[in-house]
């Protein structure tokens, strides 16, 4: 419910001048963030191309939490809308002199800055930030703690959308560890708002939280009944490293129960799609042969992610708060 | 003294070469440096322009003492001046094979180098690689040790010219611990150059070194008399990352003591600027209303700092060893 | 052997398309890679130009193990082709969640990525890499393991050539610890291919490995007798940090046997030139006299590799899959 009075995301008119979640982003707006990324895609579907939208404009990466598969799909996307692009790593810097964070924020502002894309392990933080940011600084959340990982969310409707064409009479199934899963609440609410017919939550009662319910989906505990007959199905990565010892299950525990193998897949549609947003554990929520099997657009994703990235950009750049 | 004879900033011909100390910088050089950043401002002052002066130029930023801060605005400088940047985080790299100093930069000079921005936690370390690189390559002090920070200090005296535009009348307080402090003594040499009428330093015995007087300031141990009548109040960051048990004062003592506050800068002239090299410590030099108070120029030394640093890269780098 | 049958670095026209090893390729692909490095050094040869070939490209640097030196010369030479650089620090970042290697490298292909350049601790792994990336994107191997550093050859033949123009009745030592060295493997195929008159190998018997009489090299174990009418000597790095108590000579001891001194190099040809890939490490392979003297050519070797890693990217990035 974090952005839904008062949306910061847009000014005035409407238009999106921050991306901090796809929560309270309209029909409209999340299909013209699709439409422009796939301007950016060549017709064979594999390469991006390199543009002069944000050129002399600058990009600040500000990862207050580490990820270099984000961090460098940000990169490349600025880079291929010809911006300049500075990384800072700033859990190493000036935190570490006792500089709070709106400081370091109205530092890098005055440094003519124009976009930042921020990733940070608290919820809420890219949303504080947008709040106090010089009004020609752009803010671009790259995943905050638990709560949204919109530029994923937005590549996942993006690859649906390029497979299935039409979100009215899907059925979609998020399966795995919903509990750590910035990427699932965003998924969620972009499914939601482009009028998708069914959104499941499917995974371990540990896993799911309990709020899922009320967010308009259909929450499964069993994998077997979760898949059967839907289109496209979206494997979560299980995040052992977020978890302690007594919620962690075996690993082989997990692949018997929730993980996706070839055999499974076969309860869902014989078109259907499987998606994951990496980093991938084979053999724990997923089997190598779905991974590398037919049905997999595991790594069109990542491509169509840079699209994506670049489209969200330049559209906040272009609007003026 | 270090710089004092057989200048090495300066080519035959009197002109600048390499930047390593506002020291024995004459008045011509210090107005030609801040009139070519003026240059660089646009006319609302908030914003820093992109310009080809450095295309096909490559700038190496050599930073042996960890600083996000500084390497990034040096960072952006060059490639606002449409340079190739390379930041090699030295502390990690070669020096861990036991390669010597001077071995390092001749590769990095036969690397097709034009200018090396140098940090350094020795004094005299840019003043060393200045004497060993190659013709081609010009020098750039980013900070040494306690001994200076010219681009910081030039950054505010460019800041000081903006508010107040003459030096002649000027009173300037320089406050808090000197002791540690490259940018304190590197502020005085500019400010005793460009003629401003008195230069005043301002903090506790302890952190006041004995050498101050001879430099031609005057000395206050106390902050109220310290910054009666100034036009301009430098406040310092308290670097308690440097100092050992004994000589640390409590945050709470020295903000007491020290601490700006909003009263306190009551006792300047009405129109002082306050200004601070960053990061802030947020109650313990300074109270977060003069931060964040009318007087306060600080985010504007931090864009100014972008058009200096392009300055001097540019000057540098025109000029032939 | 490694690369011998079924070479994967030609295509089917027997061109290029992956740089992994100097071993299997032909006289005349050697030859064109330094004739096209020798397009890109300026006429006073200590400078390298800036040329728009790779434009619009992405070159993504793979460092699995840690490389300031060449990681740096990879950068420069790339953005010297106008390429785009994506600089990944891979120790630090996915491999820690657990995703494998193929796993990594297939993401970042879908990234659309043209050239990746990777440094591995594991021989082998550029070649596992090869085999694997999608048919767009072509690999050079800067350094695998005790295996190959085939780039560091190809400068030590453009040096080699540059100085004494034809390797015909070339005689030519490498000297030192060859037993931890990739570039000596690399460099005895380069020198071989390229139709060196004689290959010799000097080192004490420890650091000598057991095969290089089978290479068609002369083994020495004194280095008077190694250097003896040389054309040219190519020192090793004594690489302390790869060896265990029992193996590692005291520097003194090494330096008393097997460093270069001046007076040892007067047992060379009066015009013989010394070379050495660096980092040096003065007083334990080679005096600093040599270093710094007449007939070091070490300096130029480090701008002449700028040159090189230009040509095989460019070359590469040239030929269809």
């Amino acid at each position: 419910m974090l952005y839904k009075r008062n949306n910061p995301q847009l000014n005035k008119n409407g238009e999106l001048i921050h991306l901090l979640s796809t929560e309270g982003l309209s029909k409209d707006i999340l299909t013209h963030i699709l439409d422009t990324a796939s301007s950016f895609v060549s017709v064979n579907d594999r390469e991006v191309k390199k543009v002069p939208l944000l050129r002399g404009k600058s990009v600040f990466n500000l990862f207050f939490e580490n990820s270099t598969r984000t961090r460098t799909t940000f990169d490349i996307a600025a880079t291929r809308l010809s911006a300049d692009v500075y990384t800072l790593d700033i859990a190493r810097s000036s935190a570490s002199k006792g500089e709070s964070l709106l400081d370091t924020i109205a530092n890098l502002s005055a440094m003519a800055a124009d976009i930042f894309v921020v990733r940070h392990s608290e919820s809420g933080a890219p949303y504080l930030i947008a709040q106090h940011v010089a009004p020609h600084v752009h803010v671009v959340n790259a995943g905050d703690g638990r709560h949204a990982h919109p530029t994923q969310a937005l590549l996942d409707m993006y690859t649906i959308r390029h497979y299935k064409k039409d979100f009215a009479n899907l059925t979609v199934a998020i399966v795995g560890d919903v509990l750590h899963s910035r990427v699932a609440r965003s998924d969620i609410h972009a499914l939601t708002t482009l009028g998708c017919a069914e959104v499941r939550v499917v995974g371990p009662k540990t896993l799911v939280p309990a709020d899922m319910a009320q967010m308009g989906v259909r929450v499964f505990n069993n994998l077997e009944e979760g898949i059967k007959d839907c289109d496209v199905v979206i494997m979560l990565r299980l995040q052992n490293e977020r978890m302690s010892g007594a919620l962690l299950p075996s690993s082989q525990e997990y692949f018997e129960s929730f993980g996706l193998t070839p055999e499974k897949l076969q309860l869902a549609k014989p078109d259907a799609i499987v998606m994951h947003p990496g980093p991938i554990n084979r053999g724990v929520e997923i089997d190598s042969a779905v991974v590398d099997g037919q049905q997999s657009v595991i790594l069109p994703q990542v491509t169509f992610g840079i699209a994506v990235r670049m489209a969200v950009m330049s559209i906040v750049a272009g609007n003026e708060a």
